[in-house]
């Protein structure tokens, strides 16, 4: 039987929904698991998508992954709230986070959720896009593993610590900062791996220090910071507010999701939600993002530039193309995931796109 | 009569507060601004130092600037203060804007101070170091106006809009970050243009789009974003902060301090303080500092490098040296602080590094 290498987004989240519920994820926090993945599939970052469903659900099944613990407000001030997320699902701690940090700036103007405990939340883009639906901005940051070097160090120290940042407009699409703070995700480096391709000078390093366009090298050597010292700078005070200032872990103390398999991850993660109305009126403020972003569109544009983009701008048309063409996924995640589903009593070839 | 070149930094800073008395500035606000522009040069960021007291004076001179504006809070929810600076010193009213957030910080957890009506704040280490006195950690943010373009983009349209971040440790050194959002800080092609030296290749383009190597064509020109998208994209979020969400100019509307003399310049600041007491007990949080940074510092080095350093150590070790050694200013602004010296019938000569 020949697989589908084309899925229907709505099918291919209830059949990844359904293989996290199997393996013990409680219902509610299975659909968001599932959500978080495939909305990733749909914005085109294919690192962040249903190719984590593997090593999740390894992670659960060797008892790394806590998917019944409780997530618990260990510390709060009035806008600020300290969670620990007890080592369950990182979207689902992030989830909860997002909610406590915005129910807080409703009623203060801003609101703080830092969190510990926590393991990979998928993207940050996933609670921005929320919070902006809400009329707020967010700005959320997340530690991560060593994957870069310090400036001036030759083998990994630091994580790709990712920033995202959202922003609501008015008829113009939000803007959408989703990034991690090397010179790419280091997720793009594993799908090369994964599709056997290169990868560009400039974006690592082999385990020697040495560049490289191996992406195996690379994925055994460092990933590099963005603008040098600049990106080393943003990934640390990212790892300060997520992992030092809240108990998670930080530098080495962060632990590999797909290396260690004796101890948690304990990554940590910061919420800053703006309740947008206590600033200035709703509407005044959509509107000057939409003067905003049009503006920056209609800017001259360098020889061979079809088009100025607003950050996340791409990822919006993305979705509603896959929505309607269907999520491509590479051979190799699709047996992944057939193999997945078997042990799960569940068919993949369900969730196959058809064409009407 | 030659000129002295060398300062002693409490003279010279009695010198800046003076002028700025005499040109009308308030003796508190004047102590702020010299304090800011002294701390700039002592730290080695010259383009933020006492080379700015000519462009500050005549602005006020012209009427752009107005040093006795009252400097209002306009909206407050909880955590949060939008502030309006009525067009004062922009280090006046982010020392008010600081000192606002820290005050919500300790009732809150966190304090946020969101600024519009302004001028150029100096550096935002300036705040990021009050702030870890205090025992809080500083986001802070400004916009600027125009130097760069979008990705896609051949003319400035957003600003190197910067980025600060302070955090205190224990027995090392503090952690901050202050970088502009461009791949180096336009303020050093302004120093490099009055030295009248050339600019590396991929700073800047001219304002034909080309990549330049001329400090006079590059300001003429735009400065890059660091990192390109990346870079482009975090500007526009603290635009978006600074300017959108506070009623200041953000993009096209914020004012060009040197060449725009019709309006004031309306630059917004976003300030976020946080309380770090009220995440973790404050010893706690500083000895995990001092444990991430000792053993960031011990990493193995790539070959050449002999030490890793952590961002702002460089400017402590500077502090330290101009202190005792004195602050060597180029020969162009010593004769303009002269020339201002004998405007307001002050002696810059008397400010003059003396060996012992």
């Amino acid at each position: 039987m020949t697989l589908p290498l084309r899925f229907d987004w709505r099918k291919l989240e209830k059949f990844c929904a359904r293989v996290f519920e199997r393996a013990g994820v409680p219902q509610e926090s299975a659909a968001i698991i599932a959500d978080s993945l495939i909305q990733a599939d749909l914005r085109g970052v294919e690192s962040h998508g249903v190719v984590r469903t593997a090593i999740y659900l390894k992670r659960v099944e060797a008892g790394r992954m806590d998917p019944a613990a409780e997530i618990r407000i260990v510390n709060e001030t009035g806008a600020m709230a300290l969670i620990d997320g007890g080592n369950n699902f990182g979207s689902v701690i992030g989830t909860k986070a997002l909610q406590e940090a915005m129910k807080r700036a409703k009623d203060f103007g801003v609101g703080i959720a830092a969190v510990k405990g926590s393991n990979h939340f998928g993207t940050g883009a996933y609670y921005a896009l929320k919070a902006i639906a809400q009329n707020q901005i967010l700005l959320v940051m997340s530690n991560a593993s060593q994957t870069m070097p310090p400036t001036g160090g030759v083998r990994p120290f630091i994580g790709t610590n990712p920033l995202a940042v959202g922003a609501p407009a008015g008829e113009q699409l939000p803007f959408i900062l989703d990034m991690a703070t090397s010179v790419v995700a280091r997720g793009k480096i594993i799908v090369a791996s994964q599709k056997g391709e290169a990868i560009p000078l400039g974006w690592a390093i082999d385990s020697d220090g040495n560049p490289t366009t191996d992406a195996d090298a690379a994925l055994a050597g460092s990933v590099l910071p963005v603008g040098g010292p600049k990106g080393y700078a943003i990934s640390m005070f990212i790892d300060i507010l997520s992992g030092v200032l809240t108990g998670a872990g930080f530098g080495k103390y962060v632990n590999n999701m797909y290396e260690n398999w004796e101890q948690p991850q304990n990554v940590g993660h910061f919420f800053i939600a703006l309740d947008i109305d206590k600033f200035i009126p709703i509407d005044v403020f959509k509107s000057r993002m939409d003067d905003y972003i049009r503006s920056l569109k209609e800017e001259p544009k360098a020889p061979g530039v079809k088009e100025i983009l607003i950050p996340g701008e791409l990822e919006f048309r993305q979705t509603d193309r896959l929505k309607a063409e269907g999520i491509t996924l590479p051979l190799k995640v699709v047996e992944e995931l057939a193999e997945i589903g078997k042990r799960y009593d569940l068919e993949l070839l369900e969730a196959a796109y058809q064409t009407t």
